[in-house]
């Protein structure tokens, strides 16, 4: 029907399936209504009718590309971004007191927090990120300025006002001059109105911008203000999100100043949400604890490349897919300096085949192979891409098929300037051009951004 | 002298040190002769005079752009670009056999060799590798074809026409329609011929590009063979490449088959040449092992992606430099997905980090940290990738120093639609630049490239 708001996409469409295999339907038609929902998708055996085309709100992709589900980065610090690719040589401590808190306490003034947080959304969104999990800082408005900023571009964000009043992790040179932590009272009460404050915010956006309850993690909290942090959690039916055993010292942390490890603390304070939980980095979780995090649904959002840097050890990415956690990826900008899921993906990758063989033989402790089948490959970690994240998340989003959110992006390979190289007479099939794009593929390869239905990046 | 050949580059300078230190120099004037030889670096206190200026034959860096040297690839498989980030997901011994060799196979075709190494040095002078050393195929023709496309585009290399006559190594459905190996005869043969052919060939390029002998690896190639081509090494004058130590399988299978390892094996051989050799990987060598490669200064090609995949370990790059290896980069394309030598910086600052900490406390045999100090930092993998290329290569290359060849690039952070986000306010200084271009940086922000002091790409 003509005077119908639906649109139609067709074109080639390679995604995950569920149980994470590679789908690809060479000639799809993409029925998405008004709302941004698909409706349908149809393997087509040839191009539609001219009367099809005429009678429909039909967009045929450009000769060459294909659709692909947006990606989603459950772990991103945006206030890092200005610091991003420096400073990763120095000791975590000297990192944080030189380089991140100090960086993180200019938010206070919220003319920065818009320059950077601008670059942020249009950096991630270049990237293909269609769904976005942000740590902002302590600063509630700075972080209603990151909301904004998602708003304006587009971006369906879950925006975090960082809880922290733990002065015992404070790393500022005079306590009095603290400018990384906050009293209880005030972490509970900014949160609350920021809480509140969304609301009216993202009225507009067809809920695509949320806030999130962020203790930053179990050392920087109290104890009372997790169990607030709880409490305001379910009163606002919000999301959660936290660091979870990132390292050997953030494990060991709780285990002797909090007598417990992070999923049963944050289990005490009632910090598992039924909006969905996101638990960065999980490195360190145990069998048992992996059962949990698949028994409970909670999101792990997998960083590899800041784990390489921080965590002391790899995540066993394949274990937790084994077991069913809904894992999706995370930039972890700046622990990490890409803003990009597809450096997650070949980084996933990597570290997975590293810890598939262990670090080598000689002069070191680690001998054999690891002690459970360890190696991903590119369609897991598209898979964690994507689909996991929206598993994550609990929402919709993820996939293309009926009843998810049209987020998708338009790859091209043969891109202008593009940073890979096509042969066409030897890699003809779609799906060696999707291994292209995971491995070689750049912001240059994303031709359109969809997010909602609504194309909010077109280098057309 | 304003009738001097001479030409001087005016702008910061920033390289690593011989002993592997950050240098910057803020405002430095590089004095070139008509042989692309660096005469002087001198730091300025001020831009030069107009006089100097007219009197002489000056460039001035763009504002915001630094120096640094050319990149330096000591192993890249030129024939393996087509298949650059696929099927690494596959087997080793299926990835040889249903990617790997086949594509190999076709480089009979000279054409099919034409079109694609055209390419391969597009891609990898496009990221800033000034010298490249190359694996071509067995095929003479191609290998000149390949040394024909860097003489045009001007880039400096090393080419090695592939010898491999072990029919036991031949993965060929049928061995009597083999395609991947050759006999001893038609080896040394077709070897002594490319030496010859590749002197007049290259003889009007200033040397810039060079024959280097390249049995493919021990397995690979017969004892009578790796004597022969070790003779004609020496009575060539020719460097040498192959693998060593590159995974559990190909050390096992020279202490079973040869009776020995990969360095006895090239030394009974011959095959340590005074011009240079260059060993791929070199990741499983022992303590013993590591200082002869010191002590011969025997060149290492450190390929910290493609070993993620088939190293079954991670090579110790810190180990090796503080021995006094000459420790450069490689890629390894196809092992590997990148023909960028700053990805290949990245994942070995990495890998280093995976190697201090290990994999993991659970579920594996390999806990507590490494048992030396392992983790590098980003002037660690600069410096391989310029200063250690060169000494590995026993060439005046890898640093802007008087006696050393003007092999070097324009980078620019601030290119338009690079992947770098610039904050001026907060990162001024040239060396947090620096940082970024390393972790960020791709060739978006290389804007000129120079070789032997021929400007031979300028995306100005």
């Amino acid at each position: 029907m003509s005077d119908s708001p639906k649109r139609v996409f067709v074109g080639p469409l390679v995604q995950c399936s569920i149980d994470r295999h590679l789908e690809v339907v060479e000639n799809a038609a993409i029925e998405v209504d008004k709302d941004g929902f698909v409706i349908s998708v149809t393997a087509l055996d040839s191009l539609p009718s001219t009367e099809y085309l005429k009678s429909n709100n039909v967009t045929i992709l450009p000769t060459g590309s294909f659709l692909v589900p947006g990606l989603i980065d459950l772990h991103y610090h945006a206030p890092q971004l200005p610091q991003a690719g420096t400073n990763l040589h120095i000791p975590l401590h000297d990192w944080l007191t030189t380089t991140t808190l100090p960086l993180e306490a200019k938010y206070a003034n919220t003319q920065f927090a818009e320059t950077v947080f601008e670059k942020v959304v249009k950096r991630t969104l270049g990237h293909g990120t269609t769904t976005a999990v942000y740590f902002a800082t302590k600063h509630r408005d700075s972080a209603k300025i990151l909301a904004s900023c998602c708003i304006k571009a587009g971006q369906r964000a879950l925006v975090g006002k960082v809880c922290m009043d733990n002065k015992e992790m404070c790393l500022c040179t005079k306590e009095s001059l603290c400018t990384c932590t906050e009293t209880t009272t005030e972490s509970i009460h900014e949160t609350r109105t920021f809480l509140e404050e969304m609301v009216s915010l993202t009225k507009s956006c067809n809920s695509r911008v949320e806030p999130v309850v962020t203790p930053r993690f179990v050392p920087s909290c109290s104890p009372h203000l997790l169990t607030q942090l709880g409490s305001l959690s379910q009163e606002f039916n919000a999301h959660v999100q936290s660091h979870a055993w990132e390292s050997d010292w953030q494990v060991e942390y709780g285990e002797q100043n909090r007598n417990g490890r992070d999923l049963d603390l944050f289990q005490n304070h009632n910090l598992i949400s039924k909006q969905g939980t996101v638990f960065a980095h999980s490195v360190h979780a145990n069998d048992s604890e992996i059962k949990q995090l698949a028994h409970h649904q909670i999101g792990v959002a997998h960083c590899p490349l800041s784990n390489a840097f921080f965590a002391n050890g790899i995540m066993p990415a394949r274990l937790m897919l084994e077991a069913g956690v809904p894992v999706g990826l995370g930039t972890d900008v700046g622990g990490a300096w890409s803003s990009s899921i597809l450096d997650s993906c070949r980084q996933a990758v990597t570290s997975s085949r590293i810890l598939r063989d262990g670090v080598g033989k000689l002069r070191g402790a680690r001998n054999g192979p690891c002690s459970h089948p360890a190696e991903i490959n590119h369609v897991d970690a598209f898979w964690m891409a994507t689909v996991g994240g929206g598993l994550a998340l609990k929402k919709k989003i993820g996939r293309i098929a009926p009843g998810y959110k049209f987020d998708a992006l338009v790859v091209d390979v043969h891109a202008p300037n593009s940073n890979i190289d096509s042969f066409d007479s030897l890699v003809d099939t779609i799906e060696t051009k999707f291994q292209k794009f995971v491995y070689l593929g750049d912001d240059r390869n994303i031709r359109q951004v969809y997010v909602d239905g609504i194309c909010v990046l077109d280098k057309q």
